[in-house]
């Protein structure tokens, strides 16, 4: 598998972040889906915008081939803007910002109970009952603020947002707050999905921000918390992935898939989670087409639909295309912001992580260094159900500033920097131009 | 000088970096010195408020030894707003944004002028008098967005804002404007320090923001240029370098000097340049003391005056110490702005460099990897002269978004990102452990 590199390897990566960096497209790009379309959930006119915008953006850039893939995808509408108090001990109300969390029931009217604070989802679990009954719960839970990878603080708070509903009304609450999973101190909730379970009521779930965590931390005496949601689920609704490829020449039935995610929360414009992505995956293919480079392998760049709320679109392109007898040689995903890049991760077999540290020496020059073992991404994770070995590699931006933006009123177009998107799309391109020839 | 690394080292640094992100004082600092005193140009109020910021946050800190030491600086001021047009060959007037360059003359009430644009500064320097005869010269120079360093794009536009004006009025021009020394397409100038000789004419200079030298660049036809500035020059004026030491334990004649420069431009808050880079420095000392080491070397902070217009603290400090007879064993900067690190430079005998980079596997962790020959900083290069072979390094953030803000009304607090803040603060306190267990 392994070949040396050459002058040729090294000019061609230059000529993909000259390209990125003076002719680039990825801004713009960026721009129209975050301000013409903006957030984007699965099921909602918005993530049909997504969808027509990316398939005419597709064809624009003249692709061999540009299709959509039908899916089903779940639809859940937060409805008329939330809203919440505390009344604290001196009978002051003071307003709070809620997001409810993806998936909740709504509160049928105003809701209000006595408040009471976990400061981790294991108090919670070990509580009686009757500390619970008829309460409205808050797992006041911070991310670990030293992992110096913030995924890994993100992962050690996720279970809070998933399987706080589900905890709290097994021991009676009847609703469930949760400080937001962001790492600053923010005025703003930081949405995300949750999880019911059939055999335990399905109680009301929402974030709330952490300075209004802090906030309530800071009160003494009882607490009475009253919100209102209107948010509600309705059936599932048709949805497409969007595809483009350019055919391989040699290997061209076999086919390297690469992607991000076209649905976002419905907060902010979806402009990291997943609009970065989005135009990395649109702009390294446009490069690779602009360097007239062919492919050995067909280079397959899919738009996943729902990878926010169910993942259908990833669950769906596995399936359809091993139904399709279709050979898979690769998978990689961007889905972690538009932040400057520091590497590759590779979730695969040794030999696959092997190859890709071979690719640091060319890469260097560009600021990536870390390459090693690591997640793929959501969207191309059904893959392995259906390719098993197949190699799974993820694009590694810097993570410090991920979690002010994710899934809130943050993440917006101004949020991302030109310059860090775009060497973000050199990246891929580059990427993508060795893992071809060197498979 | 090598030693190998244990636990004990990979232990301290962890600590380092925990006491940065988890009890961090760096971000409510820098918060203070740009709300509290902004901008702080050399001569200024402000420049003497920052002073006393300074003296009193250092004494907060217990420290061994707070004190100053009295220099001269330039005194330059802008005076009241300036303001410029442009009228088109049609006869319509465009307000345009300028910032006189730092040091320039008045216009002595309002100054218009035939503009002249040429697309680089050696167009202009073999460019005959009577083209330029009583005109306005523009040089709208691009910074080369390919450099994947920002500041190697920077110094390869340098001179235009240098020796501008001297070019310019050597061929007859009546006054000067520069493209704004700044990477994206923006609605600000941004300024900077110029230079006149005594031999030729001094003419008035000025930024113009990128945006607004394409909206020049988009017209047809002649076009003339109309503005007023009331800057001006006064006598130099009495300020201060800020110091605080740690005292050395077996080694504490032998000093380590570090710092960044407490000065900053007239426009926005001074955040990245140099905010950062002094909160860099408070905090690193204050987490070593905070966490206990006893140092070998004396480690001296020096918040550096007058680094943007002179460089007189720098100048100063070298003479100073030299002239006390001191002893200098190395010395570090922070002037890159509060960006998520990335690695450290090294001025000096390949010995030096070899040092840092046996230190590359213990602050890998903690995303640093840029370990080389390098710069180390204006403020501490006074001292090759006074002591040659000394090692002076810089600490190297990402240098990507440094030109969004650089010398502009967009370098303010809100700007700086507290993680990545904190993880420069916590990596400057491992470089000066590391340093000065080593040296």
């Amino acid at each position: 598998m392994f070949t040396t590199y050459g002058q040729e390897d090294s000019t061609f990566i230059r000529s993909c972040f000259n390209t990125a960096l003076s002719e680039g497209k990825s801004y713009s790009d960026l721009r129209e889906l975050c301000k013409k379309v903006g957030a984007r959930l699965s099921g909602s006119v918005e993530a049909e915008m997504a969808v027509e915008w990316a398939f005419q953006k597709l064809n624009t850039y003249g692709f061999d081939r540009v299709y959509k893939q039908e899916i089903m995808v779940p639809h859940w509408e937060r409805g008329t803007k939330e809203a919440a108090w505390i009344k604290t001990n001196t009978g002051e109300l003071i307003p709070m910002k809620i997001l409810a969390l993806g998936g909740s029931v709504g509160t049928q009217g105003s809701l209000r109970g006595e408040l009471i604070v976990f400061k981790h989802l294991d108090e919670l679990i070990k509580a009686k009952p009757k500390q619970i009954q008829d309460k409205i719960v808050l797992i006041d839970q911070k991310m670990n603020e030293q992992e110096l990878v913030t995924f890994h603080a993100y992962g050690g708070c996720y279970q809070i947002r998933r399987n706080g509903a589900v905890e709290a009304a097994k021991l009676g609450a009847k609703a469930v707050l949760i400080r937001s999973l962001a790492l600053p101190t923010d005025d703003h909730p930081h949405t995300g999905s949750m999880h019911y379970d059939d055999k335990v009521t399905k109680i009301p779930a929402a974030a709330l921000s952490t300075r209004d965590c802090e906030l309530i931390a800071s009160q003494k005496g009882k607490i009475e918390f009253i919100f209102e949601m209107d948010c509600r689920v309705y059936p599932d609704a048709p949805s497409h992935n969007v595809i483009a490829e350019i055919k391989g020449s040699s290997n061209a039935d076999q086919i390297i898939t690469f992607g991000g995610h076209l649905d976002s929360w419905d907060a902010g414009e979806g402009a990291h989670d997943d609009g970065a992505g989005v135009v990395h995956c649109i702009e390294a293919l446009r490069i690779l087409k602009e360097l007239g480079y062919r492919p050995k392998h067909t280079l397959r760049l899919v738009l996943f639909m729902n990878e926010e709320n169910g993942n259908f679109g990833g669950k769906s392109y596995a399936k359809w295309v091993h139904e399709q007898g279709e050979k898979h040689a690769a998978a990689l995903e961007s889905d972690r912001g538009g932040f400057v890049p520091r590497g590759f991760a590779c979730d695969g077999d040794t030999k696959y992580v092997q190859l890709i540290q071979s690719f640091s020496e060319l890469l260097k020059p560009y600021g990536l260094h870390d390459f090693g073992p690591g997640y793929g991404g959501v969207d191309i994770s059904p893959l392995k159900n259906e390719y098993p070995g197949i190699p799974l590699f993820g694009f590694v931006p810097d993570s410090q500033r991920y979690f002010d933006f994710h899934h809130a009123e943050s993440d917006v177009f101004e949020a991302v920097n030109q310059r860090e998107l775009e060497l973000g799309c050199a990246s891929m391109a580059a990427f993508l131009y060795l893992l071809d020839k060197n498979l």
